[in-house]
């Protein structure tokens, strides 16, 4: 089909009606698609339809190999060593990137992250790297990639568009709501790693009340998708399901994240966030073939923790990348803000949830937030908190501190903060952090 | 819910999920709908949605009334007698209405006929009276009432914008493929008639492959649900399922159209023009009470024609609208054409099927039709049908007349009317025209 025989109201019934689509007809919608050609309307019918109706594996194959290749796909083929990367839906508080690209890099993977800018409560990763002085997350193509083939990890904000169909599909996507779909989130998800070029890919599939997936079934049904498109587009897909969990580690904010990543790789960590890099690093390791089992990748990355070479990598990607690698040994050459103010808690008792997203929230109003393109963020500000789920808290003891630079902001932050905490007398039972793996393997068993 | 509660977002996933929409919800819906306050990709998004949920029939009944209401409505309450009104789907050939207005406003019922112009192959039934010279349909709504009082049948265009929800509405789901909707098709066609005031209305529902309901089962199922809907909002609502037929009578166009109308209305028309308007009159006769049966009301109709009142009460009309009513006895004095070109059958059999669309496409060819607001159309134009469904026809002998202004435009449309003819040796088995009808009384029993 070309696209001057392509009618859109063609394929919009096609889909209502639950039939699937030829890869001609996606080919055509696609190249329209970017082209602007299409009216909004009738993506939006089309996308409910989809939501409706699903879609076929091979499809959702097709589609996802269209909408990667809808934009440049970044060639990676003259980098060296097996290129992993990370998808993660940007939860409150998620620094594993920080972690993870050192960590990996030194055990034999290479991390070629292109991160976008952080919309939401909190800065993406590009953000919280700019707390570093003099760290440069503006790469060239070219710069990117001589990094990646002399230090093997470079961490850069995209500059080309990666995957635009994918941008206009999910812009409409959220104002139709029209975003629960599986095969929609899968070619979401798995265009945009496969236009950034990596062999090997760690998807964390979140699960639960406010996500995309309501439950762990759900997000395994998402993964079994993802693992066998992935599959047949030649890519190593490892499926993570975790819950819509508290905030990793202690720390929400930027140069404040960044202090804990770096100890982290100091093997000074919380538990939560150095336990996670560890699992899901070990799982990437073995999916991409630098070690034989999972098991062995862990030991090898517990080794990099432990001998500090994961901690050099990191300085010596900081200096690849013009940062100062003196944070390194000193995180207070970091932005630090003004004000340290404790938030006690009002009761005595057990902390029975912790709200990530009511921590981000309680951070936005810090200032450690955007909502629209280009507004400016505070590196210095964030929220440290001192209990985490299933801690005990006696009333008045600090439920965390407001790394704040205004006390105005600071005391509406402080009462956002209170609500993020449900306490209560009994201890709870700690769901774990990972619900399922789907990998390449659990692909040939049983499902 | 207030205009600014409202959220589409929430009422599509409300839809999206198969839950019901409040009528505040709804009502909010339908104003910010007609200020153009609502995104077309949002409305697509929940047309869709709704496609594939469906509609309570407190749903459907409230968002009719609502439509309804979107604009002006006609108070037909100063006017005497029970007001009765038709709605068509608008086939081709469709004089139904020319016949229909003053047979039933002599029988005792008041027709207060507003008309669009009708888009496609040929003209509406607005265009058809405009052949009459003189004959005018734009009236003020004084005039239009006026009419009604001194001579209880008035048909003219319609100069309000009546229902005005429904236009967006239907403009969209027209280049969104949801135009498949039981509820919506509902909706869409008695919130029209709401607004035109009437306390009867007879409905046409095609069925068959290129209508909207595919099967008869499916016209009565939308039948039921208008008759519910219509009976919950006071209106006493017929519907009648017919076939995608050949064109009814023998004349295709307009002038031609409006001469096969008086051969009726003096008891000279063709069959199944005659029987229908006997059989459907007789329906909304009883159905305003005007007789206690459709049988009376058949006798009553049959009679009107027979004593020549029916055809004084057309008389009447064209005079009250400054037409002139000599037409009546010289046809001839509507536009007429330059050719009447025949049209031969190109093999020896029986008509097995004459496919109407494709007679109006002939129609179109020679000048009858418009695709665009405000196109000219050529009132002389149109098709003389001589042989029609389970007639014997022999090689050479003419299907038809072409009444053409033009003879190259002609040679095009013989070729078209020969497509329109399926000719082969059996004698089918014809179909009967109505398949079904539904009233009030098939509400209450089994249906």
């Amino acid at each position: 089909m070309s696209t001057a025989e392509f009618s859109m109201i063609e394929m919009i019934k096609e889909k209502r009606l639950g039939h699937a689509h030829s890869p001609e007809r996606m080919a055509a919608f696609v190249q329209k698609l970017v082209a602007g050609e299409l009216p909004d309307y009738q993506v939006a019918a089309w996308l409910m339809a989809t939501v409706f109706q699903g879609m076929t594996l091979d499809e959702t194959t097709e589609l996802t190999r269209l909408v990667a290749h809808s934009g440049e796909v970044l060639d990676l083929s003259t980098i060296p060593g097996p290129c992993v990367d990370k998808h993660s839906t940007g939860g409150v508080g998620d620094k594993v990137t920080l972690v993870f690209a050192p960590l990996l890099a030194v055990c034999g993977a290479t991390v070629a992250k292109l991160s976008g800018r952080g919309l939401g409560h909190t800065g993406g990763t590009i953000d919280k790297l700019e707390a570093i002085p003099g760290f440069n997350t503006s790469l060239t193509d070219e710069q990117f990639l001589q990094q990646l083939r002399d230090h093997r990890v470079a961490v850069a904000g995209q500059t080309k568009d990666l995957a635009p169909a994918d941008g206009i599909l999910y812009a409409l996507r959220d104002v139709t709501n029209t975003v629960e779909s599986i095969p929609l989130i899968a070619v979401s998800v798995l265009s945009k790693k496969i236009a950034a070029g990596a062999d090997a890919i760690l998807l964390d599939v979140k699960a639960g009340s406010g996500a995309f997936m309501p439950t762990v079934e759900s997000a395994k049904e998402l993964s079994r998708v993802m693992l066998e498109v992935g599959d047949r587009l030649g890519k190593k897909v490892i499926c993570v399901v975790t819950g819509m969990d508290q905030p990793l580690g202690h720390e929400v904010g930027h140069a404040n994240e960044v202090a804990e990543a770096i100890a982290t790789l100091k093997g000074e960590g919380p538990a939560d966030l150095t336990d996670l890099c560890i699992h899901l690093g070990g799982l990437l390791l073995a999916a991409s073939g630098v070690t034989r089992t999972a098991a062995e990748g862990e030991v090898r990355l517990k080794a990099a923790i432990a001998d500090g070479s994961a901690l050099q990598k990191f300085r010596e990607m900081i200096v690849a990348q013009g940062g100062d690698p003196a944070v390194v040994d000193d995180p207070t050459l970091m932005p630090q803000p003004k004000f340290r103010i404790p938030v006690p808690a009002r009761a005595s008792g057990y902390v029975q949830r912790l709200d990530a997203l009511t921590v981000g929230g309680a951070g936005k109003l810090l200032g450690a937030g955007r909502m629209t393109k280009g507004e400016a963020i505070d590196l210095a500000v964030g929220i440290h908190l001192s209990k985490k789920e299933g801690d005990r808290v006696e009333a008045g003891e600090p439920l965390g501190f407001l790394l704040a630079n205004d006390e105005a902001k600071a005391a509406a932050a402080a009462e956002v903060l209170q609500q993020a905490y449900t306490i209560g007398a009994a201890q709870p039972t700690l769901e774990p952090l990972v619900k399922a793996v789907l990998g390449p393997e659990s692909l040939v068993g049983a499902r």
